[in-house]
This record gives C-alpha cells, structure tokens and sequence, in this order.
C-alpha cells in the first residue's frame, strides 16, 4: 500500500453537500449515468444527511473519494442494516489505496451506526472493485461461500 | 393463470404483524436461514410498519404469501426507491400465478408510495423467482439488457 492509504477519512457533515454531489456527478458521469445538476444533487444530499439515514465518508482534502451508505432498521435482526449505495474516487487518484482506506473507514462508520449486515451490488466486469469488496469479507454466493451466486436486480417503475 | 390469480391481495396493517412474522419465519426455516422467535419478529414487522419505511403486501385469507417493501428516498431522482426485501408464498400455494399476482401488486404499492425505482437480490439458482422479476422488466444487467450481470454481495459485520 502506497502512502496514499494514509489520506485524511472523515464523516461528512450538511456543509459537505456540495462536494459529495460533485463527486458523484462526476462518478455518474464518468460511467455514462444521468445525472441531475450538481447544485439539484447537492440539495437532495442535504435532505438525506439531514433524514438520519444516510451517513457519507470523504477521502482527501479537498475530498477525491466518496463512500454513500444508507441504513435502516433490520428485519432479521434487532439491529440496524447498511446499503453501500455509492462509492467512487476520482480516477487520478486510483490504484493507491483509498478505495481500501474509504471502505474500511466506511465499514467502521457502519457498525458504529449500529449495523450488523451491509450489502451492495456491483457488475460482474468491474473487477478492481470486486476484488476490494471480496477482500473485506464481501460475498456473492447465497450460504456463502460454495453456494450459487446471487444477482442484483433492478427496474424503473 | 390458474382461479388463483384472483386471490384477494391487500396492504398490511399493524395488526398483520404476527401473520407476517410466520410467513417469514416459515420462508427462512424452509431455506435452512436462522430466524428469531414468531414473537420477536412480530415485534420488529410491528415497529417497521409503524417506522413509515415499510410496507408489506399479503396474499390470500388467511394470508399464505407475503411480500416485504423498503422504502426511502432516492439519491438519484426527487422520487423514493423501494427495495424488495422479501417475497414469499407458502408452499402448497405455489405454480399458481399468486407470486405474480403479488408482485404485481407490490410494484404498484411502490408507486403509490412514491417510488421509481425498485431492486432486489436473488439467486442465480432460484430460476421461478428470476423468470417472474424478469417477466416484470426488472433487469440483472448494467447498462441493460446488454451489459455484463449485476452481482449482489454481503457480509455481516
């Protein structure tokens, strides 16, 4: 690991809004996604900070890289359960740990929350960041980990 | 379809929750998953249901199928997005159109809630639950439908 997995990792706060709408404009961007103005983005990230069930981490200052998750309560358990919903860093800044740093920091910030489960979806082709979800424990395999694997499915309604 | 897929179906209210909690219990006992206690889980499907981010579509009298939705606010569009968290249908009911019937009927809870967007996780080996979501054009592929798979991970924390 490169010096780099030393970057400064913080929870967001309100004031961050702008800068995590712009991370994830550019995320979307980046992968041909739609994405809404980043002032109408910033706005909706302010509501979901402000709600208490969304929890963001930052890598860098000023930040590079960005790791949404969402939480609720539990069905299963008596505890709480956490969606990593985004996570992205900016491409000059890959390959040098903060993918790692972010997703480690985020774990932490998730259990601190009070969860005891996260999941999440991710392509089949984008290996750099199976690997890193894999290598923190992450499985795809229902009654993991010899068991077939599981799909992630969506639609618009 | 068979006269089954004209069983009532209806929106759960909290005094459902015992009815709820069995049929899910029965789900995870019939899948070799750990399950708290029929009481316990009433419990939680009772605060969930009163939490206003859950909402769970039964089928039948008595019930016989159930189908739990999540919901939240989207990051993406000014709209909530809703994740099927559970869907079930007992087994001596099952090849009789009532999971369609209920799903059918979720997607629509789901956009009177608001919602426009809606995902889920299942196994690449649960072939009846696939053929259904993706008869209801919900999509395991990025970019669809000509992408590489969507694979769904999770750990526990």
């Amino acid at each position: 690991m490169t010096a780099e997995s030393g970057i400064p990792i913080r929870r967001a706060v309100a004031a961050d809004a702008p800068v995590i709408a712009a991370l994830l404009v550019d995320f979307n961007r980046e992968f041909g996604e739609p994405a809404p103005p980043p002032a109408v983005l910033a706005g909706r990230i302010g509501e979901l900070l402000a709600g208490g069930d969304t929890a963001v981490a930052l890598a860098g200052e000023p930040a590079c890289a960005v790791a949404v998750l969402r939480v609720r309560l539990s069905i299963w358990s008596a505890g709480r359960e956490c969606y990593l919903a985004e996570l992205y860093v900016a491409p000059a800044r890959r390959g040098r740990g903060i993918g790692r740093a972010l997703m480690t920091f985020a774990i932490d910030l998730a259990r601190a929350e009070g969860c005891d489960y996260m999941d999440l979806g991710t392509s089949e082709t984008d290996v750099v960041a199976r690997h890193l979800y894999e290598s923190l424990g992450f499985d795809n395999h229902e009654g993991k980990p010899a068991g077939p694997v599981n799909y992630y499915y969506e639609r618009e309604l």
